[in-house]
Protein backbone atom coordinates (compact mmCIF):
# COMPACT_ATOMS: atom_id res chain seq x y z
CA UNK A 1 0.00 0.00 0.00
CA UNK A 2 1.68 3.78 -0.83
CA UNK A 3 1.23 6.63 1.59
CA UNK A 4 -2.02 8.54 1.34
CA UNK A 5 -1.91 10.72 -1.57
CA UNK A 6 -4.10 13.59 -2.17
CA UNK A 7 -7.76 12.76 -4.18
CA UNK A 8 -8.96 15.17 -6.51
CA UNK A 9 -10.82 17.77 -4.77
CA UNK A 10 -10.12 16.06 -1.17
CA UNK A 11 -8.94 19.29 0.30
CA UNK A 12 -12.25 21.15 -0.71
CA UNK A 13 -14.54 20.43 2.34
CA UNK A 14 -18.53 19.60 2.18
CA UNK A 15 -20.66 22.39 0.94
CA UNK A 16 -18.50 25.10 -0.78
CA UNK A 17 -18.88 23.55 -3.87
CA UNK A 18 -21.45 25.50 -6.03
CA UNK A 19 -22.61 25.33 -9.73
CA UNK A 20 -22.10 28.23 -11.76
CA UNK A 21 -20.37 29.75 -14.79
CA UNK A 22 -17.09 30.22 -14.63
CA UNK A 23 -16.05 33.70 -16.22
CA UNK A 24 -14.72 32.88 -19.96
CA UNK A 25 -16.72 29.15 -19.54
CA UNK A 26 -20.62 29.29 -21.10
CA UNK A 27 -21.90 26.44 -18.69
CA UNK A 28 -22.44 25.74 -15.43
CA UNK A 29 -19.11 23.81 -13.33
CA UNK A 30 -18.71 22.38 -9.85
CA UNK A 31 -16.51 25.15 -8.85
CA UNK A 32 -15.02 25.96 -5.41
CA UNK A 33 -16.97 29.36 -3.49
CA UNK A 34 -13.55 29.44 -1.36
CA UNK A 35 -10.79 29.31 -4.05
CA UNK A 36 -12.22 29.26 -7.78
CA UNK A 37 -10.85 25.81 -8.11
CA UNK A 38 -12.75 24.07 -10.89
CA UNK A 39 -13.99 20.20 -10.53
CA UNK A 40 -14.60 19.66 -14.44
CA UNK A 41 -16.93 16.47 -15.03
CA UNK A 42 -15.86 14.39 -17.74
CA UNK A 43 -18.03 11.56 -19.81
CA UNK A 44 -15.76 8.03 -19.92
CA UNK A 45 -14.24 6.24 -22.57
CA UNK A 46 -15.78 2.24 -22.85
CA UNK A 47 -13.81 0.33 -25.01
CA UNK A 48 -14.66 -3.55 -26.89
CA UNK A 49 -14.22 -5.53 -29.79
CA UNK A 50 -16.54 -7.87 -31.34
CA UNK A 51 -14.49 -10.90 -32.05
CA UNK A 52 -14.75 -13.72 -34.61
CA UNK A 53 -13.29 -17.05 -34.93
CA UNK A 54 -14.50 -18.05 -38.40
CA UNK A 55 -18.17 -17.63 -38.82
CA UNK A 56 -18.26 -16.87 -35.24
CA UNK A 57 -18.67 -14.25 -32.90
CA UNK A 58 -17.90 -14.13 -29.47
CA UNK A 59 -20.17 -13.03 -26.69
CA UNK A 60 -19.89 -13.11 -22.93
CA UNK A 61 -22.53 -13.39 -19.98
CA UNK A 62 -22.34 -11.02 -17.99
CA UNK A 63 -21.60 -12.73 -14.32
CA UNK A 64 -22.41 -8.83 -12.75
CA UNK A 65 -24.91 -5.93 -13.07
CA UNK A 66 -26.09 -4.23 -14.93
CA UNK A 67 -28.01 -6.48 -16.84
CA UNK A 68 -26.47 -10.05 -15.22
CA UNK A 69 -27.12 -12.73 -16.82
CA UNK A 70 -27.26 -11.00 -20.82
CA UNK A 71 -25.05 -11.15 -23.43
CA UNK A 72 -22.72 -8.18 -24.24
CA UNK A 73 -18.99 -8.10 -26.00
CA UNK A 74 -15.80 -7.83 -24.19
CA UNK A 75 -15.56 -4.42 -23.31
CA UNK A 76 -14.84 -2.04 -20.30
CA UNK A 77 -13.83 1.14 -19.35
CA UNK A 78 -10.45 2.49 -20.74
CA UNK A 79 -7.77 2.88 -18.13
CA UNK A 80 -5.43 5.71 -17.08
CA UNK A 81 -2.16 5.88 -19.65
CA UNK A 82 -4.05 2.87 -22.10
CA UNK A 83 -4.55 3.01 -25.70
CA UNK A 84 -7.81 2.29 -26.91
CA UNK A 85 -6.63 -0.52 -28.40
CA UNK A 86 -4.52 -1.74 -25.63
CA UNK A 87 -7.51 -1.54 -23.68
CA UNK A 88 -10.18 -3.26 -26.01
CA UNK A 89 -6.97 -6.07 -26.04
CA UNK A 90 -7.24 -6.17 -22.15
CA UNK A 91 -10.92 -6.49 -21.42
CA UNK A 92 -10.77 -9.50 -24.01
CA UNK A 93 -8.15 -11.29 -21.69
CA UNK A 94 -10.07 -9.90 -18.96
CA UNK A 95 -13.37 -11.18 -19.68
CA UNK A 96 -13.13 -14.08 -21.92
CA UNK A 97 -9.41 -15.15 -21.82
CA UNK A 98 -9.24 -14.26 -25.47
CA UNK A 99 -6.21 -13.16 -27.25
CA UNK A 100 -7.19 -10.81 -30.35
CA UNK A 101 -5.40 -9.31 -33.33
CA UNK A 102 -8.05 -6.07 -33.89
CA UNK A 103 -8.31 -5.12 -37.55
CA UNK A 104 -10.25 -1.36 -37.45
CA UNK A 105 -12.51 0.96 -35.64
CA UNK A 106 -15.74 -1.00 -35.96
CA UNK A 107 -17.76 2.17 -34.31
CA UNK A 108 -17.61 5.44 -32.17
CA UNK A 109 -21.05 5.30 -30.45
CA UNK A 110 -21.98 7.67 -27.69
CA UNK A 111 -24.55 6.88 -24.72
CA UNK A 112 -25.46 10.44 -23.76
CA UNK A 113 -27.66 9.64 -21.00
CA UNK A 114 -24.47 7.87 -19.54
CA UNK A 115 -21.85 10.57 -20.92
CA UNK A 116 -20.57 7.75 -21.84
CA UNK A 117 -18.11 6.95 -25.56
CA UNK A 118 -17.93 3.81 -26.89
CA UNK A 119 -14.54 2.87 -29.04
CA UNK A 120 -15.98 -0.56 -30.74
CA UNK A 121 -12.96 -2.14 -32.34
CA UNK A 122 -13.33 -5.11 -34.98
CA UNK A 123 -11.21 -8.24 -33.87
CA UNK A 124 -10.15 -11.94 -35.28
CA UNK A 125 -9.80 -13.91 -32.31
CA UNK A 126 -5.94 -15.48 -32.42
CA UNK A 127 -7.77 -18.80 -31.73
CA UNK A 128 -10.96 -20.20 -30.31
CA UNK A 129 -9.95 -21.14 -26.76
CA UNK A 130 -12.05 -18.78 -24.93
CA UNK A 131 -13.38 -19.45 -21.07
CA UNK A 132 -15.08 -17.05 -18.64
CA UNK A 133 -13.07 -13.96 -17.04
CA UNK A 134 -14.12 -13.32 -13.12
CA UNK A 135 -17.18 -11.08 -14.87
CA UNK A 136 -18.12 -13.11 -17.34
CA UNK A 137 -20.98 -16.37 -16.08
CA UNK A 138 -19.98 -18.26 -19.55
CA UNK A 139 -18.29 -17.48 -22.94
CA UNK A 140 -19.21 -18.38 -26.30
CA UNK A 141 -18.86 -18.72 -30.16
CA UNK A 142 -22.15 -17.46 -31.82
CA UNK A 143 -23.36 -18.01 -35.82
CA UNK A 144 -25.18 -15.33 -36.53
CA UNK A 145 -28.55 -17.26 -36.89
CA UNK A 146 -27.57 -18.26 -32.80
CA UNK A 147 -27.18 -14.79 -31.25
CA UNK A 148 -29.40 -14.52 -28.01
CA UNK A 149 -30.52 -11.62 -29.32
CA UNK A 150 -33.62 -11.37 -26.13
CA UNK A 151 -31.11 -11.95 -23.89
CA UNK A 152 -28.64 -8.83 -25.58
CA UNK A 153 -27.25 -6.73 -22.67
CA UNK A 154 -27.46 -3.40 -24.22
CA UNK A 155 -28.80 -1.81 -27.30
CA UNK A 156 -25.44 -0.84 -28.55
CA UNK A 157 -23.91 -4.22 -28.36
CA UNK A 158 -26.95 -4.89 -30.93
CA UNK A 159 -25.70 -2.16 -32.67
CA UNK A 160 -22.14 -3.01 -32.74
CA UNK A 161 -23.04 -6.51 -34.00
CA UNK A 162 -25.15 -5.50 -37.05
CA UNK A 163 -22.25 -3.41 -38.07
CA UNK A 164 -20.04 -5.86 -37.83
CA UNK A 165 -22.20 -7.82 -40.30
CA UNK A 166 -22.28 -4.91 -42.84
CA UNK A 167 -18.56 -4.81 -42.68
CA UNK A 168 -17.89 -8.81 -42.25
CA UNK A 169 -16.93 -9.50 -46.07
CA UNK A 170 -14.57 -6.20 -46.22
CA UNK A 171 -10.93 -5.57 -45.03
CA UNK A 172 -12.12 -1.54 -45.50
CA UNK A 173 -14.98 -0.44 -43.69
CA UNK A 174 -16.37 2.52 -42.40
CA UNK A 175 -16.15 3.33 -38.70
CA UNK A 176 -20.35 4.18 -37.50
CA UNK A 177 -22.21 5.43 -35.32
CA UNK A 178 -25.00 5.53 -32.89
CA UNK A 179 -27.90 4.15 -35.35
CA UNK A 180 -30.30 7.52 -36.27
CA UNK A 181 -32.58 8.49 -33.20
CA UNK A 182 -30.96 6.00 -31.46
CA UNK A 183 -29.06 6.87 -28.04
CA UNK A 184 -28.62 3.37 -25.91
CA UNK A 185 -31.38 3.88 -24.06
CA UNK A 186 -34.16 0.78 -23.69
CA UNK B 1 -25.98 30.53 -9.03
CA UNK B 2 -27.30 27.33 -7.87
CA UNK B 3 -27.36 26.08 -4.19
CA UNK B 4 -23.91 24.47 -3.65
CA UNK B 5 -23.65 20.40 -4.21
CA UNK B 6 -21.35 17.84 -3.33
CA UNK B 7 -18.31 17.45 -5.56
CA UNK B 8 -16.85 14.30 -6.22
CA UNK B 9 -14.94 13.01 -3.00
CA UNK B 10 -15.07 16.45 -1.36
CA UNK B 11 -16.55 14.15 1.80
CA UNK B 12 -13.14 12.64 2.17
CA UNK B 13 -10.85 14.74 4.05
CA UNK B 14 -7.62 15.57 2.94
CA UNK B 15 -4.99 12.38 3.70
CA UNK B 16 -7.70 9.47 4.38
CA UNK B 17 -7.01 8.56 0.59
CA UNK B 18 -4.79 5.85 0.11
CA UNK B 19 -3.67 4.26 -3.44
CA UNK B 20 -3.82 0.39 -3.65
CA UNK B 21 -5.82 -2.63 -5.13
CA UNK B 22 -9.62 -2.89 -4.37
CA UNK B 23 -10.55 -6.34 -3.92
CA UNK B 24 -11.30 -7.82 -7.06
CA UNK B 25 -9.52 -5.16 -9.09
CA UNK B 26 -6.13 -5.91 -11.15
CA UNK B 27 -4.67 -2.42 -10.52
CA UNK B 28 -4.16 0.85 -7.98
CA UNK B 29 -6.87 3.24 -7.40
CA UNK B 30 -7.40 5.76 -4.61
CA UNK B 31 -9.52 4.08 -2.18
CA UNK B 32 -10.82 6.23 0.46
CA UNK B 33 -9.25 4.52 4.09
CA UNK B 34 -12.73 5.27 6.33
CA UNK B 35 -15.32 4.37 3.67
CA UNK B 36 -13.54 1.86 1.24
CA UNK B 37 -15.02 4.26 -1.44
CA UNK B 38 -13.03 4.22 -5.11
CA UNK B 39 -12.62 7.29 -6.76
CA UNK B 40 -11.87 6.46 -10.08
CA UNK B 41 -9.63 8.15 -12.34
CA UNK B 42 -10.68 8.25 -15.97
CA UNK B 43 -9.00 9.30 -19.52
CA UNK B 44 -10.60 12.27 -20.71
CA UNK B 45 -12.14 12.98 -24.88
CA UNK B 46 -11.12 15.57 -27.33
CA UNK B 47 -13.50 16.22 -29.94
CA UNK B 48 -12.51 17.92 -33.58
CA UNK B 49 -12.13 18.23 -37.21
CA UNK B 50 -10.35 18.52 -40.17
CA UNK B 51 -12.80 21.13 -42.16
CA UNK B 52 -12.85 21.53 -45.72
CA UNK B 53 -14.01 24.34 -48.26
CA UNK B 54 -12.62 22.92 -51.83
CA UNK B 55 -9.11 22.39 -51.87
CA UNK B 56 -8.65 24.20 -48.33
CA UNK B 57 -8.23 23.10 -44.65
CA UNK B 58 -9.36 25.16 -41.64
CA UNK B 59 -6.74 25.89 -38.57
CA UNK B 60 -6.98 27.95 -36.31
CA UNK B 61 -4.21 29.97 -34.12
CA UNK B 62 -4.01 29.17 -30.62
CA UNK B 63 -4.45 32.33 -28.06
CA UNK B 64 -4.41 30.42 -24.93
CA UNK B 65 -1.68 27.95 -23.56
CA UNK B 66 -0.45 25.33 -24.19
CA UNK B 67 1.25 25.94 -27.65
CA UNK B 68 -0.53 30.04 -27.50
CA UNK B 69 0.79 31.11 -31.45
CA UNK B 70 0.47 27.40 -33.09
CA UNK B 71 -1.83 26.14 -35.09
CA UNK B 72 -4.38 23.66 -34.40
CA UNK B 73 -7.80 22.10 -35.44
CA UNK B 74 -10.78 22.91 -33.71
CA UNK B 75 -11.29 20.17 -30.71
CA UNK B 76 -11.43 20.57 -27.14
CA UNK B 77 -12.95 18.05 -24.50
CA UNK B 78 -16.01 16.49 -24.74
CA UNK B 79 -18.51 17.69 -22.17
CA UNK B 80 -21.21 15.84 -20.52
CA UNK B 81 -24.41 14.41 -22.04
CA UNK B 82 -22.97 14.77 -25.36
CA UNK B 83 -22.67 12.89 -28.42
CA UNK B 84 -18.97 13.10 -29.90
CA UNK B 85 -20.45 14.48 -32.98
CA UNK B 86 -22.30 16.89 -31.10
CA UNK B 87 -18.82 18.16 -29.57
CA UNK B 88 -16.82 18.33 -32.49
CA UNK B 89 -19.60 20.77 -33.84
CA UNK B 90 -19.62 22.60 -30.78
CA UNK B 91 -15.62 23.43 -31.06
CA UNK B 92 -15.61 24.23 -34.88
CA UNK B 93 -18.03 27.09 -33.27
CA UNK B 94 -16.26 27.74 -30.51
CA UNK B 95 -13.09 28.00 -31.80
CA UNK B 96 -13.71 29.39 -35.83
CA UNK B 97 -17.28 30.46 -35.98
CA UNK B 98 -17.27 27.65 -38.14
CA UNK B 99 -20.97 25.61 -39.49
CA UNK B 100 -19.98 22.22 -40.50
CA UNK B 101 -21.01 18.99 -41.62
CA UNK B 102 -19.54 16.08 -40.29
CA UNK B 103 -18.71 13.34 -43.14
CA UNK B 104 -16.94 10.85 -40.74
CA UNK B 105 -14.56 9.42 -37.96
CA UNK B 106 -11.11 10.39 -39.51
CA UNK B 107 -9.27 8.85 -36.49
CA UNK B 108 -9.51 7.68 -33.29
CA UNK B 109 -5.87 8.92 -30.96
CA UNK B 110 -4.75 8.22 -28.00
CA UNK B 111 -2.33 10.45 -26.20
CA UNK B 112 -1.41 8.17 -23.59
CA UNK B 113 0.64 10.46 -21.36
CA UNK B 114 -2.43 12.76 -21.19
CA UNK B 115 -4.52 9.79 -20.97
CA UNK B 116 -6.28 11.32 -23.51
CA UNK B 117 -8.50 9.72 -26.33
CA UNK B 118 -9.13 11.58 -29.47
CA UNK B 119 -12.09 11.20 -31.55
CA UNK B 120 -11.10 13.60 -34.87
CA UNK B 121 -13.73 13.73 -37.64
CA UNK B 122 -13.47 14.72 -41.48
CA UNK B 123 -15.85 17.73 -42.01
CA UNK B 124 -17.31 20.07 -44.83
CA UNK B 125 -17.54 23.95 -44.21
CA UNK B 126 -21.08 25.14 -44.76
CA UNK B 127 -19.53 28.03 -45.68
CA UNK B 128 -16.31 29.75 -45.88
CA UNK B 129 -17.12 32.39 -43.66
CA UNK B 130 -15.10 31.73 -40.49
CA UNK B 131 -13.82 33.98 -37.75
CA UNK B 132 -11.51 33.75 -34.74
CA UNK B 133 -13.59 32.54 -31.56
CA UNK B 134 -11.98 33.38 -27.80
CA UNK B 135 -9.60 30.76 -27.81
CA UNK B 136 -8.48 31.76 -31.39
CA UNK B 137 -6.01 34.68 -31.92
CA UNK B 138 -6.67 34.00 -35.95
CA UNK B 139 -8.66 31.37 -38.13
CA UNK B 140 -7.55 30.85 -41.79
CA UNK B 141 -8.41 28.14 -44.73
CA UNK B 142 -4.79 26.73 -45.84
CA UNK B 143 -4.39 24.70 -48.95
CA UNK B 144 -2.14 21.92 -48.42
CA UNK B 145 1.36 23.79 -49.73
CA UNK B 146 0.63 26.63 -47.72
CA UNK B 147 0.26 24.87 -44.60
CA UNK B 148 2.73 26.03 -41.38
CA UNK B 149 3.91 22.88 -40.78
CA UNK B 150 6.65 24.56 -38.12
CA UNK B 151 3.76 26.45 -36.65
CA UNK B 152 1.22 23.50 -35.64
CA UNK B 153 0.96 23.10 -32.31
CA UNK B 154 0.78 19.16 -31.59
CA UNK B 155 1.72 16.00 -33.38
CA UNK B 156 -1.93 14.64 -33.31
CA UNK B 157 -3.19 17.84 -35.64
CA UNK B 158 -0.42 16.63 -38.20
CA UNK B 159 -1.62 13.21 -38.03
CA UNK B 160 -5.02 14.34 -38.38
CA UNK B 161 -4.29 16.09 -41.56
CA UNK B 162 -2.08 13.54 -43.11
CA UNK B 163 -5.18 11.10 -42.57
CA UNK B 164 -6.89 13.39 -44.10
CA UNK B 165 -5.10 13.76 -46.82
CA UNK B 166 -4.89 9.99 -47.55
CA UNK B 167 -8.93 10.09 -47.57
CA UNK B 168 -9.58 13.19 -49.17
CA UNK B 169 -10.71 11.57 -52.89
CA UNK B 170 -12.94 9.05 -50.83
CA UNK B 171 -16.58 8.99 -49.58
CA UNK B 172 -15.80 6.06 -47.87
CA UNK B 173 -12.64 5.85 -45.55
CA UNK B 174 -10.94 3.86 -43.25
CA UNK B 175 -10.86 5.46 -39.39
CA UNK B 176 -7.18 5.61 -38.48
CA UNK B 177 -4.78 5.63 -34.99
CA UNK B 178 -2.00 6.83 -33.96
CA UNK B 179 0.73 6.32 -36.30
CA UNK B 180 2.71 3.28 -35.41
CA UNK B 181 5.42 3.85 -32.14
CA UNK B 182 3.87 7.77 -31.80
CA UNK B 183 2.31 8.47 -28.76
CA UNK B 184 1.91 12.23 -29.28
CA UNK B 185 5.06 13.14 -27.57
CA UNK B 186 7.07 15.99 -29.10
Amino acid sequence: MSPPVQPPAADHPTGTFVRRVPEGDNRERLVCGDCGHIQYENPKVVVGSVCRWEDRILLCRRAINPRKGFWTLPAGYLELQETTADGALREAWEEARAQIEIEGVLAVYTITRLSQVQVIYRARLVSPDVSAGPESAEVALFRWDDIPWPEIAFPSVRWALAHYRDSVDRNEFTTRCNPAGEFGDY
